[in-house]
């Protein structure tokens, strides 16, 4: 007897076939004894086809509108989800974000969960009925209707699953678990059985769409166990927990890789204090999220500074530059559109050394050129050419071993 | 400078081209200075869609749970209206029932306002918005979801008209208004441009589809002054008014007919009193709407009572009466599902006599037996054979002759 919180993202409920299937299992987990909530994502290409339909109307919709037509997605999933769970004979009840109790700011299209009243979800439990979520979605204060943005449902059942003491977190996607690389680049990539929450972050940060790093965050603030497994088959998935000792005698868990940034450059700054600090916060009052930052400092008494920020971000980011370049005197601003972001990412760097030497060996083994190199703890990151990342993928998941079992992938 | 509320129907906002034309369509009403508070309907099929779905995962789909998934389609419109109200330049807000304020009981798929807080809007449109409010749909006091049933938006429309003091109520659609009779049958129907309340009450409860009788009920009751005209072109159209004295110069208005209906007979029951008190409070407690009545007696002291009901009603309605037959030892149930019911109205009835007579003569020079007569004060209604129905129409609005103009259709 205990209580789950699984989240079923759209792929698991895109016609009513999969629906039924959704409601197969988390009947299957009620039969166990369990209390269940369900969180539930929109159907299939809902929110795409949702989104199309306001730029038919308007190049610029307003975010509030937005909200409110894109929470529609998460609304229609949750009724058709109580229903399939009916008719299999078991009592349940639908909730939307608003009705539940999710409250969030009033940052439209990407709020942040602030509180969550869970009286309403309780009282349904009580009376043996499974509770079904929308994600994605909350209400301000002032009953504003809001969206949370990119993984929004993740970040859904995780807040509950912490909120109500929740003994697991399911997430239930169309892929297996957490593998050592995308298994469509590396044919033998490895299903990992368990990853440390530090691990799965700097995956999902690093582009690994199982997972957004925001629910991963917040699964780690609170302690709550992820697991990631499939819809469409009952094979055991992948553990997401806290670290513990004996992850460290893995070195590396998994190779990962970014498509979706642009380098930019800026050339010839002056070399004294607070440039850095004028460029970044330009970009940071321009809402752009910047990912790495290189500095050279140059013969000539002048700085290049590089650095990479989301596609979605490059007009606004080239902009903001060019204006701070302007203002600076600077000689130039470049970018690169094709660029990739190739990560190893594992808690036992901490405790080996020789990781980074043994990446950049499998990259100049192929004639890669590295253009950019940043690490944290438990990740060394390098920015190639967009044309190599396939190929870098796999030279450095096979130089670290990945694909054999118990990982032998200590650095040689 | 008045306040009008406006009405669009869900043939007036199918795609994103129609919606627009609204848009623009509710800017020209904002630039003569007028408030503005439009009420939407979901967009063209949206509402059959989601059905559709309900019913592809069950049967019995949960009535909470349809309201919880209907509610999805006004609040797309609301969102796609107020985005390209915007897109003209306008200030334009959106507002789900339970978001604004539209309080209703807990009947859920049928649901009937019990309190409007109209404090959002009164604020909203102070601050010069243009105000986009779902129809269709409100909240029980308890936060639950619910829908009003047919005719749901034009109800929402009415009653917001009603709490906020409207000038009038626009009921846009894709007729230009109601006709003396159903253009597609009858050739020459005549639009008019003037209908008292009393007159389309009979008319939307005769099924001709422009209105539904509980709007029409709704506006009569609080006096709003509704305007009946297309959303693609600027014709005119029909007003539905308080009814004036002059209005009872023209004896008829209109000629309806309805052929949703099923008859039913109960055949040989005792001549006693309480019979059809049991018969019909049987049929209310099983939430079937009894529309016609009639009892013949007959000479071995037994009756024959025959009703219509609604076909949506008729698998209920034919449990009950034959539930009831075998408790009363009654000789037979019978039923005849392809029936039409042609009726005529116009206040004018009230002080012209030979009406009747008008109307059973032009149907028996065509032949057509009559199977049930009904009248009230402003209608007479007859049952035919179903086959009957469109020369039924034909012939009753020629003998009145509703074509020409200025009425004459004084029965001859």
């Amino acid at each position: 007897m205990g209580l789950i919180v699984q989240k079923y993202g759209g792929t698991s409920l895109a016609d009513s076939e999969k629906i039924k299937n959704a409601a197969r299992r988390i009947v299957k987990e009620r039969e166990q004894g369990n209390d269940v909530v369900v969180v539930v994502s929109a159907m299939g290409k809902t929110t795409d086809d949702l989104l199309a339909l306001a730029y038919e109307i308007t190049d610029k919709p307003n975010p509030r509108e937005i909200d409110m037509l894109l929470a529609t997605g998460e609304q229609i999933s949750i009724a058709l989800v109580a229903m399939a769970v009916q008719s299999l004979g078991y009592p349940a009840i639908s909730f939307t974000g608003p009705q539940v109790g999710i409250i969030t700011n009033r940052v439209h299209q990407r709020a942040r969960i602030t509180n969550i009243n869970i009286d309403k979800i309780q009282t349904a439990l009580q009376q043996g009925q499974v509770v079904i979520v929308a994600g994605f979605q909350g209400a301000s204060y002032e009953g504003e209707i809001t969206t949370l943005g990119r993984g929004g449902s993740d970040t859904t059942a995780v807040a509950l699953a912490a909120r109500l003491g929740a003994d697991v977190c399911e997430i239930l996607t169309d892929v297996d678990g957490v593998y050592t690389a995308d298994p469509r680049i590396v044919k033998n990539a490895k299903l990992l059985s368990k990853i440390s929450y530090d691990e799965m972050l700097e995956l999902a940060g690093l582009g690994a769409r199982v997972l957004h790093s925001r629910s991963v965050e917040l699964a780690k603030n609170f302690n709550v166990p992820l697991h990631v497994r499939s819809t469409f088959n009952s094979k055991p998935g992948t553990m997401v927990v806290k670290e513990v000792p004996e992850m460290e005698d893995i070195v590396v868990s998994g190779v990962a890789y970014n498509r979706n940034e642009v380098k930019l450059s800026i050339l010839g700054v002056p070399d004294r204090p607070g440039i850095a600090a004028e460029l970044f916060g330009a970009l940071a009052d321009a809402n752009v999220v910047v990912d790495m930052i290189i500095q050279n400092v140059a013969a000539d008494n002048m700085n290049d500074i590089s650095f990479t920020v989301g596609k979605e971000d490059f007009e606004t980011a080239l902009k903001v530059t060019q204006e701070v370049a302007r203002r600076l005197k600077a000689k130039d601003v470049i970018y690169d559109k094709d660029i990739a972001k190739v990560s190893v990412v594992g808690v036992g760097m901490k405790s080996h050394c020789g990781v980074a030497a043994t990446m950049f060996r499998a990259l100049a083994k192929q004639g890669i050129n590295i253009e950019m190199i940043s690490t944290s703890e438990i990740k060394i990151s390098c920015v190639i050419k967009g044309e190599w990342c396939d190929k870098a993928v796999q030279a450095v998941h096979s130089e670290f071993e990945l694909e054999l079992e118990k990982a032998a992938n200590v650095p040689r």
